[in-house]
């Protein structure tokens, strides 16, 4: 028998005292200076050298990140665009890297945002949960149910999670999300209706579903009416640090356990050299340290 | 100075007198028996040798296709998933079919139905416009305009092409798209409004935007409304064939001139081999030449 989803989560969440997500989002622009010696001469043409040389050092800079970061960081969130940019050997190292950081404990989701037609979704959650193994993928919601199904039965069936977009972190996120409907809801709070009801099946033994929500933590007041909303459905919570949201803004979101939100910080992380005059490394750890013991006070308290 | 998008496309279908996207997703539960027998003893187990296999007859398969349909197909839309599915090397074949069809004269829609916040979005749109070269591609409207920003600036400013999902051709696409708004609109002529907005700095000489809409051809009424509230906006237009649209649900898509849609289908052209008895390769031709001759009746009703 598989364990669920979110039973593994949630006991890595105690197990570490964290609730930090580690967004990887490498960025060639923000890596550190001194990884980006071997990129000399600069990349000013894109070749299949320069894609070469670029995932060689997107490999080092994530490695030594994965390494440094397991006590501190409960899960990571692989941003696989920022791989696709590099062509087939980004995918490559994309599938490397939830190997790697899976061998090292972490638990690792896919920030994929796939949704397609049945068939097609069949597809891609073959390709992301199945073959490159992720334990849970981040799924658009705008085809509805039949094209959600594929990635709903390996929440059910194969102790995989699910984070579906709800209300996203972004300033334009507005746009759809938050049409008025005549109802009196708005859209994503239709949608948010929608995530609880495909989330039934699958609620674990620590009581949350494996159907989750993403819910930017830029929209305080939305985000808790949603965890009023959907008291079952755990939140992945973007937009903390670079994007702006603060501790106090995740007041109430973790439910009635503390276990039912993790938060992911990417760039704040990845990046905190150019805040913190230490080390590049060391300054991405003590920037995630500090991001778990505020998180888990906001969770717990204490 | 760069050649609009739309103007390639209007251009094509003129010169091939075609308004065919032949949709390639290459499944191996389909493929013709006898590409399969490479794939003997059968794929149990998945492993780095069965999908170098796959990958291998699922290249055979594509130039195959894109050999043999190149006069009656105007576009061909490469579904990424089914190559996703194969892990990188299906990565790295989905990057060699966009060359080689564009070698062949082919307009490329990558479908791959992006959307996320701007700096991710940068990074797709980097990776499937600039760097696989991909003439157009499919992306989601759930984010809004800042995180479609990345892909319109390529419309206005690189001679791409966008298409925006407004009306899907799956069935559950009611649950979210026709969500009944305040305003009286369903959401899906929501997104529609936008759409419209998106593409107004990107007209052509031909009079057609470059930032189209997704509009499934299984829902005819819902899309002749749309095309009533579009009259600048190409279509996309799934769901023919295998899905069930038929082509007098076509009738009024095509615009003005004629030239203001394209219609997708990739089971019943691919697999083709499974209703006329032929070789695979030239049912596939003789089911691509019908429906060019078809559709160009119901677009110019001659």
């Amino acid at each position: 028998m598989f364990e669920r989803f979110y039973d593994r989560l949630a006991c890595a969440i105690r197990e570490k005292r964290s609730h930090v997500v580690l967004g990887l989002d490498p960025d060639i622009a923000l890596l550190p200076p001194e990884l980006k010696e071997n990129l000399q001469p600069p990349l000013d043409e894109w070749d299949e050298e320069a894609a070469a040389r670029t995932c060689e050092v997107y490999s080092a800079f994530l490695r030594a990140l994965l390494q440094a970061l397991v006590e501190d960081v409960v899960a990571v969130k692989i941003q696989i665009a920022f791989f696709e940019a590099l062509g087939w050997r980004g995918y490559q190292l994309y599938e490397s890297t939830i190997r790697e950081a899976q061998k090292l404990g972490y638990i690792v989701i896919a920030d994929v945002k796939r949704g397609d037609i049945g068939n097609t979704a069949e597809a891609y959650a073959l390709a992301h949960l199945d073959r490159a193994g992720a334990d849970a993928l981040t799924v658009n919601p705008y085809f509805g149910s039949d094209g959600l199904e594929p990635f709903l039965l390996r929440a059910r069936e194969k102790g995989k999670g699910v984070y579906v977009l709800v209300k996203t972190s972004n300033e334009s996120s507005r746009e759809v999300q938050d049409l008025k409907l005549a109802s009196g809801q708005l859209a994503y709070e239709a949608v948010a209706q929608l995530v609880g009801q495909w989330g039934q099946d699958t609620l674990t033994e620590v009581g949350w579903s494996c159907v989750g929500a993403v819910v930017g933590g830029t929209h305080p007041t939305q985000a808790r009416t949603l965890r009023q909303m959907l008291p079952f459905v755990p939140f992945l919570i973007p937009g903390y640090g670079a994007q702006g949201a603060r501790a106090e803004d995740l007041t109430g979101l973790f439910g009635r356990d503390g276990l039912g939100a993790v938060v992911n910080s990417a760039r704040a992380i990845l990046y905190a050299y150019r805040k913190r005059p230490l080390p590049w490394i060391e300054a991405a750890r003590a920037e995630a340290r500090d991001m778990r013991e505020v998180l888990w006070k906001v969770a717990f308290g204490h």
